[in-house]
């Protein structure tokens, strides 16, 4: 059914954002912006930081710059803009600037704020509205200078316990391949292989799912380019809804990947396009982490670490850069 | 002496790259462009972790929002672009994405990379050159599309051990006065209040300074306006170059407070022009963290936690945007 | 009824791409993008050139830079980036560029598309759309990266016999008094004072109106001032519907003015929202030329002349800067 | 010796702002920043406007987007914002802005203001300094919130009389081969062909070269490309220091071509970086039109006629986008 109303979603003609299947949320309110990072809490904290046995830290970014992939038709661009005429001073100062234009929260390593994604559905007055996480609409959201609601600084920071379920090395390959939709299967061998149960995961970990994608990061026209055109790449692997719902109900405060969208992109299934960030981001508050860089964890086989990542907080924006961490 | 290079650079005549009073860093060598950060060693990442006992977060940056107090004549621009034409997904999604133009690294709650600041001396063959933190000079960093050396990406993460220096608690004042030079009196008065010493600071150490100056953030005509002309502000408490030398003798990672520019602005003495950012950036390579937000931490007389901040590394930026952190 | 239709455009539930009150344009037919710039012929750019007799240029609009007033909650930042490290060629070029950002067709002396403006109205099926010129709907124009109809690029070069209409000189006073609605009174009075005729107005015509409000350029807050908060301002005089009509009715292919609206802002009817762009634009395809300089004309009197302007075409911009002339 | 001087700058000694074989300029005076604009007087302007005689409008310029080539590392962004929340107007009005980011007057047609193109020169006490047209020098002019002198503003408008000079129907073929120089009998087998003579053109004229290069504007890797990197390109065509000479010694106001440079690109003198941006810009104050569509004068062989470009007066810009038009 689950399956039919995500397929369907002009099946649902009672959600709204007071009452429906999917909200309010029946633990955070009706009110509630910040969805599944309300499970970071003092407690998970204090877990979280107890996980740091040798101070090792673990870069799980890449670096920002011109000539990165970049997702459809998005833009990058880095000025250094020219000196000032030379001050006064005797201890004569000079000085870098710099400046920035460009999708800021939705290029390299992103992070998706939970407005990022919605849905269009009928509602039961037979109107059609864009829906968002908790019932938001776009209407209640939009405004040409920052979103109204489910902006990134509604997101609390990430300090918390981070997974790695290295799909790429339990199915022994340096990478998946482009356009492999990951099953519930291979993550269950991921976890067999990493000594792991599904049971010790807990809500609010953050799942970082390693693919082996980001050996194609120096490689634009293969790993995604918006130069040959928005759609026109040549895809990449990731979850399906399959595991989407199994993350949702390992209540994980965020789902990350080394991939574009974390997501199988196109989706195997072509009525469907990006069904994982609805299914994250809108139905359950999971924060979406994208374009990582898992090989250094990986290649040591370390599965267990405090994982943080603090997005920007540029009132109402979208998504945010940043530099993820892994600390053993 | 050391003042009176600072005063006179012009006399230092021997200062390059390769040999010279300053550089190369001792310990890191002449091609080092982190600085500071290289304090943050494993051991000093497992003795910060150990800090938090609580797991109680606080932030230490503000939101960043079109409107905020912008220093001289900087640039906000946030915008929503309008929503693409619907996809052919049954599953009927729709996104809100971002845009951003201006100073990047150089806005609200901001932190500094090694080559924000330099200054200009006299060589020994007679020629002017602009020097930077290690002896880099800006024919070898300047770039139209990017820094090429000691841009924000050299920077390692902190997460470090935090000190917060109440001075405005010290002094019994809810908000230092405006251009008011912290002295090193101060400074000990705030330790001594902590029940801290001097000799309990340890290298790679963050020192965060409450000036009491982030309750006037919210007044950007109080706190410093770029509306009113580059200047023409009234200026804003801070550190000179006293306690900045005490800072780099303590080999301090990061300074930090909630002021535009950590160091007193404008300088009491009309002949020198943010000496500070020269001794802590380009002498020492001590970071710079801008425009915090210490309220919480004072109220709760939290003098020692878990510090983080990670810069975003957008390759060659003179700075980054973030959101720092406080864990005890 | 007209002024009912205007006021109530919910009244209005024929009205569509292919069949309605307003369009499609009988002239023009229903692909129509360009309005009435359509009207300016080989025949009459032949007759606008015969119009110079002296060749002395008139300036009709404003530089461009920081600190000029702004509509609202616009930007306009100018960015000359740092220079190139230096070529190899023995010749030592050295370069200066520009990097600029911000509502680049909606900013100082600007130039509206036909799809700057429309109007939501009821359709006869009970749905709502917003509606534009010739019928087009936001469905049918919006997108993220550009207007895929009605945008800048469709409009035709002004090479046109241009009207001075010196509203200011007729009421004898330096400039109007803000919020002053210029009535067709005034506009007759207007072209008794020049010895002109109603009848003379030729279709294609550009009709510029003074309001000897270009003296308060260089006083944003009393021009108008986003710093001061979108609709904060003080506001400004220019024509109502009254007036637009009158335009519509002369076929005229451009309204231009002195002010940031050329129509009265805000509008004394509290009802009315900026209802003469919906006239101009969106019901006769009629253009707009906002924040002009007509302080030259007035002064020599020159009521008759060729008008010069050249929209920059970028691709489904919503309007355009520019350097509009008048040439005797 | 010129060429000496152009290839050995460094032996000029005694150029300077008040003094030299070059500024200050002769006519116009040591302050002069309008270049050879000031050639169209108003005699000139009248003159002009006498060659319409049809009123029929060429545009000479490409429509600007996303997609077209970009010369070296530069962006083209142009955003649509979301729409602002519904007015409370009874009038029901809605809205379409857009944003820019991007080097504004380096992108696609565009004209170089004087101070785009300046000389690394050796003075008379040693020092080396960089030099623009009349001597002003990169000192005088750098600021990084626009150019301080040379900028774009200083250009009057041109409304001027046009040559177009058909290189390629000349030599008889669609296009000029890549990296071909354009050589003086080049020119006049052209004007030999167009039956005109080299006296007829006079001082202020817009001197147009078509080399048949629109025709690659739909072919970014041909004609040239930043997404293959700065210098990558396949090279264009275009006129060298000896037509370059020519033309000023003709005393044009402007010179204009269909390719990247209008000059040949890359050099054939791997010693040369660009020098006739130099030779014209800086030595003679002549401005430089880039990326030009002149196929239809061609096809139509109009030789002769009234030119009009309005360079977008954003004040301290090195260049403007524009709408190049030639009226018969």
């Amino acid at each position: 059914m689950l399956a039919l109303l995500l397929l369907f979603p002009l099946l649902i003609t009672a959600q709204t954002r007071k009452e429906g299947p999917w909200w309010p949320h029946p633990q955070w309110g009706a009110e509630d912006q910040a969805g599944a990072s309300n499970w970071i809490t003092p407690e998970k904290v204090l877990r979280a930081a107890r996980l740091v046995t040798t101070g090792k830290m673990y870069e799980l970014g890449h670096v920002y710059e011109r000539g990165m992939p970049l997702y459809g038709d998005r833009t990058f661009s880095l000025v250094i803009p020219a000196p000032f005429p030379p001050s006064r001073g005797q201890n004569t100062p000079t000085w870098f600037m710099d400046y920035f234009s460009g999708e800021f929260g939705q290029l390299g390593t992103q992070f998706d704020a939970l407005g990022h994604a919605g849905m269009k559905m009928k509602m039961a007055d037979g109107s059609e509205k864009a829906v968002f996480y908790n019932g938001f609409t776009r209407e209640e959201i939009n405004s040409p200078g920052g979103m109204r609601a489910l902006g990134v600084e509604k997101a609390r920071p990430f300090f918390t316990r981070g997974i790695l379920l290295d799909i790429a090395g339990a199915k022994e390959v340096a990478a998946l391949e482009s356009r492999y939709e990951v099953t519930l299967a291979d993550v269950r061998a991921a976890l067999a292989r990493q000594k792991m149960s599904e049971e010790s995961i807990e809500p609010g970990d953050a799942i970082l799912l390693n693919y082996g994608w980001a050996r194609n990061w120096g490689n634009p026209s293969l790993y995604n380019d918006s130069r040959i055109g928005v759609g026109q790449n040549n895809g990449s692997p990731g979850i399906g809804l399959e595991v989407a719902r199994w993350i949702a109900a390992r209540k994980a405060s965020l789902a990350g990947a080394d991939s574009c969208c974390v997501e199988v992109d196109p989706n195997p299934d072509p009525k469907l396009d990006h069904p994982v960030h609805q299914e994250l981001l809108m139905r359950n508050g999971i924060y979406i982490l994208e374009n990582l860089d898992l090989r250094s964890l990986a290649a040591e086989r370390i599965y267990e670490f405090l994982f943080i990542f603090t997005p920007t907080p540029f009132k109402g924006a979208s998504g945010s850069p940043g530099r993820p961490l892994a600390i053993r």
